[in-house]
């Protein structure tokens, strides 16, 4: 049997327990051997459960150990950059949560880091695992929908975050269009190069106090010559809304909604069918499996991760030439940020 | 411009109207020069308004008219028999609604009677000129789903008619699953040769009082090797259900049921589609239409009706099977009725 | 039996015709009794077998008939405005097809004129009365989505017109898009206030040459908050896609495409659904037999006009934001034009 | 922490893993100790990586170790009564794959060995336990349907199962449709009264050799009243078709397939759907979750199984019936069984 991949988790919120549970029950050939997180009490259960051995309050014990080889990032956004730097310079590969920071300098830097270390480095742009975004991936690969000439994503929330979430997220455009960014460039196969945007406050008044947007719609220009649209709302009453479309000279491809169960009822009313997965953590459930599958593989196998580095500053660039465009009412290209 | 057709409408009741108004506006080659109804009364501004120029309470008047070359029986059906009889003597082509008869003797001599006269008889089975179904039922000419092994038909009443329409309407399986056996027969292109049938009073005690059934299962087999079955109930709170499907060695055609409107209403409780259309007017409204023009070409160019006598006795023939079926609780080879 | 509107029609190319067979067989309220075209050789036949009783070559043969009450403007655009002036003077109603025209100084000389004579003008947005369409807008109406934040508006057609019709059509926006700037009026019941586009020649060079775009996205804000979407191109290979998506507070209302038929066939390729309705022609026959109700019946009983001539004037002033927006790579706001 | 139900398995082919790594990944409160197969050293690695300390290649080191208090019976069919007699007396809850046997006396006596004993037996039908069927049933729990008139199932294989597979198989009704005979008791909430039954061989040759059918519809009457159907077949071009379909008086309830992914790709053919799922271990994944997590909640807190013996036992009956009624081309009543 070989030997498997020693993991260090640092941050077992939400998604660090998705991570670590995955790599349990589904990646036979990693095992996390650490998790660190501030809250080390409320995750010694967890932790024990799953077979974890070592529960540290400080990341810097996982970045130490020197039997571990990859480091998951799932802490806050602000430590990000600084554990990625770390961990490179301690030889670790790593897998990050986007965004890597809000700020292009801290993104290069970490980039650097980790370009001069050799490691390799995973952004957690989960989407693209997604059974059907692949699926319509691999369709424009194999050319059935010719050459790409508008993508449209659609992505809703089911009911906005806490305010205080909204006031260190990064803004609508850093925290949640960022996935349809990285969507956007992934089925392009191509660069932004171009951003229009505009929005409003229409969800919750609180949103707007604390400087924020919760409704947009995002133009893009590819420099392949393909346009684009993004429509963005914190909130959706029909549950988690999460489309594709990409229309090509030769037909087009859409990515629809699962519903919970294909069960519907018919009534006088009309054909009820069921509502939507509730939200990310149902909706991607595949995805997180098959990402966190495919960082381990590209470690052991030593292949470019599937989701790089640039692919976490990008979207980045976008997000910011998104809120420059909204603030000032204009379209602003990329190449001047 | 060349001469019309000149067509006699006997019966002015809701399916003779039908008739009438499609032929006035959307067959440009006939024309209804006479209406006779036992109301004429009830007629007048109808067929006053379509341009008709002469109604009478008399079905003989048009049967004796020399320039009337076709006529329409949408009168009830007692009299389909006899006025087919009298229609073919007097050398006139006839279209006629299903049932021909209840009477297997009946049916035989009225179509006795169209074969010495040399005249086309077609009956009113409108749903082979369906789009969805005549779509389907080209699919399988062409091979898309090789050999069929199993038909599946639904079909589903709104409402039940009023006890008094029960009371004479040849029960269930010759009112209502008639078009089902005709479907089933049109779709396997193949004969039934056996039939078994069970079913029950659920919708309504009064139908069973008036010695019918309201819900049924009827299942199939066919000359072709195939295997069949309907399902029937007369009502159905979710609107008119009219589906097939056709299982086939390469794969599977099936038919289901257009919405009133693509439009659906997402919101907490599900997704909502539309309702189906109300019921067979507006269900086969193109069907109608194919329906008459089909009548009209086959007169004009001589050709083969495209349903034809033996297509107007065959389901009767299997309707009865199914009340002998049903009411002895075995299964009934056609061969021996 | 009340008296007939007598009607009309200037101009019986493709869509003229649409009318003109609409009011013959589904409007019993309306006659067409007479037809102008500068082709009228090419009309006779189809004119005689309507029973319109004249056809002229010259349009003023109508506006000076008096017992001419309603005239239907189906001419090339360029005489929308000066017809709908002559026959204002002339006391006749009018219904024009879209769009009255490119210059707003034009629309609005024919709006006064048609305001100051005190008759009906009704402008052909002919999708306003597409049942799935209007059914939306009644959801709406019934306060289902709650407020609305996000329009969403796709239109695509199967297949770019000839060149020669690219060069006088006004462009995508005045020619294609207005119909979707309509519906955006429409379905907010509010106002455009702010236009962005984005677009590029994709389909085909000519129509780069002749000055025009054939893809497009288009940004709009509205006066009551909401933001909306429109996306075009003038190819879709897999058929006329026209859809529309109102998101509101409450719930999400979705018109998709009726397909030809709802017939699917399961291979192991896949579950293949039918084709959409053709074009135009197809998919809007009811709206337009609906639309020319609708304008007989206001003038029938002194009603105002669904589609009023300001429900003209503003697409074209959106219109022209657009182009100004494509041409400066900026926000419009439509109140400086 | 609360101890872990010690669970014994008996079988580790296919279906024995599949519960074996449920438990493992997804019922915490449980625990496969040892594992028994003929093949002892197939299994082993199997065994080792789950964390299964023993393997065995006689079930009677399972039935006879006392730490272990459950056994899932994963054998082949002409074992399960013997083991679960042998595991009833030694004091041991019961899971067991369907069916118990093919033979009704030794049903019985296995059902009465396990009433003897007071311990819990579950019957392997994992269709209960999908969360779309579920949902059906809630529906007509929730009265959203009204009362039962009938029920539709379709069952359809990908590709037949190997001839020798076929053999030991029971037949067709015994080994396929006994599913869909537990489907409709469990929906209907009530008892099968009599069967009829056609069927024939139309996939393969080789299958009809063997003395079994591969194609069959079956109807079925309910004591509550209602009527029933059931279509199979063994091979279906377009993938593992699983629906089923309730109508009651106050609507409908339906069951689709849930496509592979939500992706479609329209091009000039139509509209193309994912393929369905693969096969039964793909479509019920989340089935099989919850069937071995309800069989340890029972256990645990001594409840009654949600599938009984006699849910064994009935449907082994309505096959038994259904193989009567297409041998003697008749309706067969339960009753007389």
């Amino acid at each position: 049997m070989p030997e498997k991949l020693n993991i260090g988790l640092i941050g077992a919120g939400r998604i660090g327990r998705v991570h670590g549970e995955n790599i349990r029950f589904h990646v036979p050939g990693a095992e996390i051997v650490a998790v660190a997180d501030l809250y080390s009490d409320k995750v010694k259960d967890w932790a024990y459960n799953l077979g974890i051995k070592h529960v540290f309050d400080d990341p810097q014990k996982i970045i130490e150990d020197e039997r571990i080889k990859a480091v998951l990032i799932c802490s806050s956004t602000d430590t990000h950059a600084p554990l990625i730097i770390q961990a490179a310079r301690a030889g670790k590969h790593v897998f990050c949560e986007k965004p890597i920071d809000f700020d292009l300098n801290k993104i290069r830097e970490a980039l650097n880091e980790v370009e001069k270390a050799g490691v390799k480095l995973q952004i957690g742009f989960q989407r693209r695992f997604d059974p059907g975004f692949k699926k319509a991936y691999n369709l424009i690969g194999q050319g059935k929908i010719g050459d790409i000439r508008v993508i449209k994503i659609t992505s809703r929330d089911p009911a906005p975050p806490p305010i205080e979430y909204i006031k260190v997220s990064g803004g609508l455009f850093l925290d949640m269009t960022i996935h349809d960014f990285d969507m956007a460039r992934y089925l392009s196969r191509s660069e932004v190069i171009e951003v229009h945007a505009v929005g409003g406050v229409m969800v919750d008044k609180a949103i707007g106090e604390a400087g924020d947007i919760d409704t947009a719609i995002v133009t893009l220009k590819f420099a392949c010559g393909a346009i684009g649209v993004i429509d963005n709302c914190r909130q959706s009453a029909y549950g988690y809304d999460q489309r594709v479309e990409i229309l090509g000279s030769k037909g087009c491809a859409m990515v629809g909604n699962p519903p919970l169960t294909p069960t519907v009822l018919g009534t006088e009313e009309g054909i009820l069918a069921d509502k939507l997965q509730n939200f990310f953590i149902e909706r991607y459930q595949q995805a997180y499996i098959e990402e966190i599958k495919a960082f381990v593989n590209c470690v052991l196998k030593d292949q470019q991760p599937p989701v790089t580095g640039n692919d976490g500053l990008q979207p980045v660039l976008i997000g910011l030439a998104a809120q420059r465009s909204l603030a000032e009412g204009r379209t602003v290209p990329l190449k001047y940020l």
